[in-house]
C-alpha cells in the first residue's frame, strides 16, 4: 500500500504526492487542517484540501512576499501581516533591522499552534519580542487602525473560504486607511495560468485604490501551474524605480536567502504578455 | 468512468490530467508516442510517458528557446534546430526576417508526421521554403558542419532515452565547431527544482566550452515543478549587455507573442539563488 495526497485543480488536473505519514488532521472553527510528511517535499500543510506550503519550497513564497516590499520602502518600521499564521512571512520580515514591530493577525489559532508544533523552522520567530500575534479577524482588525503601518502584507488563503473577505475592494480601502503616507501593500494574487478571471477582478480593485499597482511572479512548484503572482501596491513607491540594489548588497542576510536577490527583485516584475493583459488598467 | 493520464516525477509525485480521448498511440524506432485531448490543457504530446507540450502552454517554451537568442544575435541568418520535430521552435524562428534558412534535424520522423496531423497550429511552418526538415541523428549531423550556423538550438527531450547524446561535452564541442564566430547556442536544461545534479553537470560542460554561459527560466505548467531552465552559450555575446530592447520594440510580431517581451528578456535571466549556485563556475 502506498499513501498519496492530492490537490485537485479545477476538477481536471491533480497534483499527487506520495506520503510517508499523516502527522495531523483536525478541523478548526474555520477550516480543515492537515499535515503530511511527504517523500518529495518534506512536511506539507493543507488547508481545506489545498496545499499551503511544503518545507522544501516555502522559501520562495515567504521571501518574495516579504523582501520585495521591504527593500523598496526606505524605512519600514511597523508591519502588518494578515493571515500568515505559519510564521514564514514573519521570519523573513524580522531579518530587516529597521522593522520595530510586526502585528500578525491570523483568524485561525489552530494554524498558529500546529505550525509551531510541526514546522518549528517556519514558525520559530512567532515568539520574537518584535512580533504581536493576534488571533483575530483581519477584516475587522484593519478597520480599527489609521495611518500606522509602513507595509501591509496580505498572506491569505484563496478567495474561497475564510480568505474570501481579504479579496474585496472594501478591505483594500480599509488597508489604505491603516497605512502611513507612502506605505506599501503586498498580496498574493493566485496563478495567472489558472485564475485569469480572479486576477482581472483583483487588479481592477487595486487599480481603483492605489496609483502604483504591479504584478510580480515566483516559481512555487506545489501551487497550481507552479507559478504564482503577487501584487505590489503603493501611492508613492514604484517597485523598480525606487529600488536600490545597493541596499540589498549591504544587507548581510541576502546571501543566505534561497530565492531572492537583487537581480531577481527587478526580474520578477517582468511578467509574460498573457499575464500583463490581465492587469492592465 | 473518467480517463486520466499521468506523468510520474521521481516516483513520488505525479501530475494527473483528465482526458477527453486518446488521439494517437504508437511506437517509433526510438520512443513511445502518445497524443491525448485533455480538459485542462487541450491536446498534449507525450514521448516515453513524459509530457512534451500542451496546446495551451507550448507558447512559453517555444518563444523562450527562440526569441532570446535571436534578439541577441545581431543578424541571425542560418539556424540549426536539433530535435524540435513538433515545429513550434521553427514557427517562432521564422518570425525573424533576418533568418534565411533553418535546418531542423529530428531523429524521429514519426514525431514530425504526428505533429503535422494533430498539431497543425504548431507544425504549420515545417513546409515553409526557408525550412529544411532532415530526419537524421543530430549528433552525427552536427559533426559534418563547420563554421556555418549563427544560432544552434538544442530542442531535445530529457537526458534519458533518444535525447541522451545531446547532453554530452563531445556533442557541445561539435556544435561549437559548426557555429560561426560569435554564434549562440541555446539548450533546454531541465528543472532546477527537480534535477539539480543534471544541471550542475550540464553547466560544467557548457562552462568548459563557452565563455558566456547563462541560465534563464520560464514558467511551464506541464513540466515538473512548473519552472524550466534554458542555457544561453556564446563566446562573443552576453545575453543582457548585448541585448537591445529597441530591436524588440521595432519587431512588429512581438506584440502578438503570449510570453516574451523586452522586460522579460532581461527578467528571465534573473534566476533564484538556489539555481545560481548550481551553475556557478
Amino acid at each position: 500500500m502506498s499513501l498519496w495526497v492530492s490537490e485537485i485543480y479545477d476538477n481536471d488536473t491533480t497534483l499527487n504526492i506520495k506520503v510517508k505519514e499523516q502527522l495531523f488532521s483536525g478541523a478548526s472553527e474555520f477550516q480543515k487542517i492537515e499535515i503530511y510528511d511527504t517523500y518529495g517535499f518534506g512536511r506539507m500543510l493543507f488547508l481545506d484540501d489545498k496545499i499551503m506550503f511544503s518545507q522544501s519550497t516555502e522559501f520562495v513564497y515567504h521571501e518574495l512576499i516579504s523582501h520585495v516590499p521591504l527593500f523598496v520602502h526606505p524605512n519600514p518600521k511597523n508591519v502588518l501581516v494578515i493571515g500568515g499564521g505559519d510564521g514564514g512571512t514573519v521570519r523573513e520580515l524580522l531579518k530587516h533591522e529597521s522593522v520595530e514591530s510586526v502585528d500578525l493577525v491570523e483568524i485561525d489559532g489552530m494554524v498558529v499552534e500546529t505550525s509551531k508544533k510541526y514546522f518549528p523552522e517556519i514558525a520559530g520567530e512567532l515568539g520574537n519580542p518584535r512580533v504581536n500575534v493576534l488571533i483575530e479577524d483581519g477584516i475587522k482588525f484593519v478597520k480599527t487602525k489609521s495611518n500606522h503601518y509602513d507595509v501591509i502584507i496580505i498572506d491569505s488563503t484563496d478567495p474561497i473560504g475564510p480568505g474570501e473577505g481579504l479579496f474585496t475592494r472594501e478591505f483594500y480601502g480599509d488597508c489604505k486607511k491603516a497605512m502611513t503616507d507612502g506605505a506599501i501593500m503586498v498580496a498574493q494574487t493566485e496563478s495567472p495560468f489558472y485564475y485569469p478571471d480572479v486576477i482581472r477582478k483583483l487588479y481592477k480593485n487595486y487599480n481603483s485604490i492605489f496609483s502604483n499597482v504591479n504584478m510580480y511572479i515566483g516559481a512555487i512548484p506545489v501551487y497550481p501551474s507552479g507559478t504564482w503572482s503577487f501584487c505590489f501596491c503603493s501611492d508613492k513607491f514604484d517597485p523598480i524605480k525606487d529600488f536600490s540594489s545597493e541596499r540589498v548588497e549591504a544587507a548581510g542576510f541576502v546571501k543566505d536567502l534561497k530565492y531572492y536577490n537583487k537581480d531577481l527583485h527587478t526580474g520578477c516584475f517582468a511578467v509574460p504578455n498573457f499575464a500583463k493583459e490581465l492587469v492592465t488598467k
